[in-house]
């Protein structure tokens, strides 16, 4: 990810990650869950990285050491705070201050929870331009559909005058449906000054980030709302908001996807993930899911019930109904991938067939081979996977076991229902079944007998 | 089912479900359709049950042995009643008035073809307690959206003065929102006296339930109204709104699970079935049906695309994509059941995996055995079925048949493409495939052969 | 199509289908993508034949040779008229004149991308009656839900006074809510002397077909409006109004399935074809998708994930979950196709089954026989495809490969695993596979050794 605007005045985030999702009734802890398959924390760091913050400091609890190992792994250990025991949204920035250091500039508090903001909703609280940041306090707010219990913003303009719980606000008040989004941005010298300030004399004992606003009227720092939409914002805390979430990122992949060019009949059915790449002229039919790293050139077909993984799908090829394509399956043009069959980690040059029931799994299949319904690619020999090769044009029959590490030369064939341990040479004919043989009227007796026997037992 | 309230006087039920269902256009008796993998009128039975009714009457017309014979399964033979001909709503109440007998208590009357309304619904028309349930005539009302052609409770308070049908109401009348849902209780013997007092002097010569509230107040017995939701009263006359309710009723198994912890991405696009379990923590991916008798516990994966029905699922188990799980699938902790796998009446130890392409129907396999893609268990001789037992730690390779009645011990391996009719002991390897064997050149003469028929014929 | 009244006043039918369609971002023309399985512009011309025309002539731009071709071959080369280059739609119609040549009686102009207006909806444009057509010029309108950049209809009445466009509109004009759809009808003669006194002094240079309406006017001749839906009359220019059509298209098709007697528990997860047929009593699980050309009967059972194209289902045959019928399975009464089984050209007489995991490709299969799990009608032999043939009552042994051409006899029987190369006479049993060997203690060894392997690998 690259910033969106290059800028000289330097950024950090803060993101908030330390809550301890018990709503959500889950193991994983809540901001591990994905949207469009990617860990909402991932998408706030997104938007951290995408406005080219120098610095993002992830401040987690102490409960949560997944979620810690999560940030480690993706930004280092340098990029965690912990807040311990949990004292409140202006606590758990505060926790951040140590660890942003000599950090010089501005700072975004964003959320964990709030998987849908982008950097472009929050590039705004750098405004007027990233050359001359603001230098005040600036808030994300929103106009709420049900304003509710969240916070009213009391604007002029855009100055900001206050911030007023719902619980503490008069019916004048309440009327407002401007609303604050929890996203705050300021100098960082400023930011960690007036949360020094902040008290927690209140009924639940924590320290609110919101009340730097105040803090900051009070001497005279200029303090201001930017707007996001609601849908932007949204934070989620319960199961059934995750899916709300889901269904928010979904409704604009689906734009997304059919202003692209992108023939769907039925977009309300298909699912895609954060990544997804499908080019113009494609069509994809109803009940398709896309997991991470899918990439599908312009002109393909993905057809219905088909679940996409890590794959690569070339133009003019078609896959499905029922294809399975699983990580390193990586489709030439024209490639053909049917019913009931699953790829995982294979290369098919232009022009492959694999249309019925078949496991095709670590290999290479040359351009134009055909690999017959029931095929199956045995990798797996209980402790190593190994690697199946197919040359160009060969012709495997039906109901084939290749038994991996194993070549098929091109243009070779390989006689159905075979067990191929052994290297075919090209334009070779592998066969490795017995011969037909016949016990004549052993049928007709043998269905007698037991016919004979079901009529005994179920008198 | 246990009664919601034990109570100390005695509870009866008469449900009606004599209807014809003509507007279904189904062969199937409307009030066999299911909601939720179940019939209507079970539910409308269960919500009896769960309400303690000692007696249970099903009121069935003449004309659908099969309803007859489903409620006898259910109930026996002394809980129908038969209404024939068909005269209307209190024909058929009183219909069943032999069939109670001598019992003594309060009867509510509802529907077959009620599938939503529970017995938490109903308790209220025995307020204002168990031990004091009310003397007079109680109807269950509801606030209609549309009130279109409903009849309207005319109401002081809860007191209910009449009832109105649309047909004959004033303007004022037909403004009124409160309807009429059908349900009625009354003490059996207020019940029965009314309801031999209703004339069928109307356009139709039928006999309605409804005009029991006017022939009580006119004896100076009490009459009210409780309520309830519309969608809880909806009846079902015809395949759309077969549909409606079965939407409405996913939408509250979906509520329900989404509050207990289980992560939906899509929640719309997961049907439930009446009895479906699942624990909280376990991740339920787009488009899965579950039919009738599954159980899933706290923390497993079921994938999109698959359909599971009277089968179990342990905890860290994961099951799909595309994985058929049918009764008696019995999955242990971490079991794997993979792609186009279908698996019937089997248990599968912890740590047991079929991963792509196979069928396991009658058996056990052992914990940690790994079946291969493309394995069948060959359960059917064309009579009967026999049972196909792996034990633990045992390989078998791709594409092998395993025919039953046969067993694999532990450690033991299979050879892809083999088929096993006889046991094999533990630690054995088993082989049952003709050795490869090359014609060398020929698929490259057989090709060239080819293509040239294939040139000859398109000229 | 028979036409909706047998007329003696002829009809014809301009189609326009020239537009480029470039907001679509498709390589596919923007009249060939489908709705319902069937391209937008069949639809049309389905509606012009439907109606009557014994004149159809479709506008196509010299842009777009595939609808040429398309056209061509469905009404033959001399239904086609080329636009070239594009000046307006009253430039569209008029291209169509001499291909019409003679033709006396009315016209009606119609579009290749307004897939849902059918024969009914344009009727009225030929009142009073078809015996006495209206002289004049006839324009079917809409009311709009939201007016915005649609044409106005001033009426008196039915009489079309004027369409003004929206950006000429005053904000009275604008207030109105009845819009043109551009289908207009008048007689042949009329039409084109009013389209020759068409001019494009407007922005753009073109020639509006909208202007006969005032040119006729002038000179007296009567004009008015009859009304269609706004659904009936959407015309697509974006992927994402394509994704409407259809979504309007299945709701229709939804509601008149239900309305016949269907079963779906979940309506709005069945997606059908322009074609698809289906009996009352059928029911219809959650997730199936018709392409075109299923004809499934009375009282069938389509299970979930079910994909059916081409296809013939009997009654009570039962398809699914997971099947895949292609074009030319027909499945007789009783038939069972189970999971992750696909059928193409095959025949399969009443009570035959095939349950799990098969591809079933040409040939036939007799009245109970019994098609075992993993087996595969092996048709192809790289060049050419083969016919299998299973007598009635036959039972074919799990994975098994029938290599066509081959003829299994009635009664006969199948080992599992069998390589079925030769055919197999009526109550013969014939196998095709290796004996059991067993290699005693292998295992053992072998996992140790690669059990060491692999900790030696992981230190």
């Amino acid at each position: 990810m690259t910033a969106l605007h290059p800028q000289s005045h330097p950024r950090a985030a803060i993101i908030l990650a330390a809550g301890q999702g018990t709503r959500m009734k889950s193991p994983l802890p809540k901001v591990l869950h994905p949207v469009g398959g990617r860990a909402m924390l991932d998408h706030a760091i997104d938007a951290a990285e995408a406005l080219g913050c120098e610095r993002i400091v992830v401040v987690v609890g102490s409960h949560s050491p997944e979620v810690r190992a999560h940030v480690e792994k993706r930004l280092g250990a340098d990029s965690i705070a912990v807040q311990d025991p949990p004292l409140g949204t202006g606590h758990a920035v505060r926790a951040a201050e140590a660890v942003l250091g000599d950090f010089i500039g501005h700072v975004v508090v964003t959320y964990g929870d709030v998987p849908l903001l982008k950097a472009a909703d929050i590039e705004p609280v750098f405004a007027p331009d990233s050359d001359n940041p603001h230098e005040g306090v600036t808030v994300i707010g929103f106009e709420a559909r049900d304003p509710g219990a969240y916070g009213r913003l009391i604007l002029d303009g855009n100055d900001l005058l206050a911030i007023t719980e719902a619980k503490e606000a008069s019916p004048e008040v309440l009327a407002v449906t401007a609303c604050n989004s929890g996203v705050m941005a300021a100098p960082v010298g400023l930011l960690f000054d007036l949360l020094a300030e902040v008290k927690n004399d209140n009924a639940k004992g924590e320290y609110y980030l919101t009340d730097v606003v105040e803090l900051a009227r009070k001497r005279g720092a200029p303090t201001r709302a930017v707007f996001a939409s609601e849908d932007s914002v949204m934070g989620v805390n319960a199961q059934s908001e995750l899916a709300q979430a889901e269904a928010l990122f979904q409704a604009t992949q689906r734009e997304h996807f059919l202003a692209a060019g992108v023939t769907m009949s039925a977009p309300d059915t298909v699912h895609f993930a954060w990544d997804t790449q499908v080019g113009a002229g494609t069509t994809i039919e109803p009940f398709v899911v896309f997991g991470p790293g899918a990439v599908v050139a312009e002109g393909a077909r993905i057809r219905s019930f088909s679940h996409i993984e890590g794959a690569k799908v070339a133009t003019k090829a078609e896959v499905g109904p029922y294809a399975r394509l699983r990580p390193g399956a990586d489709l030439g043009e024209g490639v053909k991938i049917g019913n009931f069959v699953e790829v995982k980690n294979v290369r098919m040059d232009p022009g492959a067939k694999a249309n019925h029931l078949a496991y095709l799994g670590d290999g290479h299949v040359g351009a134009k081979a055909n690999i017959g319904a029931g095929t199956i690619f045995c990798n797996y020999d209980g402790f190593f996977k190994h690697r199946t090769t197919v040359g160009e044009g060969a012709f495997v029959g039906s109901n084939s076991s290749l038994v991996a590490p194993v070549t098929i030369g091109a243009g070779a064939m390989i006689g159905s229902g075979s067990v191929v341990t052994k290297d075919v040479a090209p334009g070779d004919l592998a066969l490795g079944r017995a011969a037909q043989t016949t016990k004549p009227g052993w049928a007709a007796r043998f269905m007698e007998t037991m016919r004979a026997k079901k009529a005994a037992k179920s008198k």
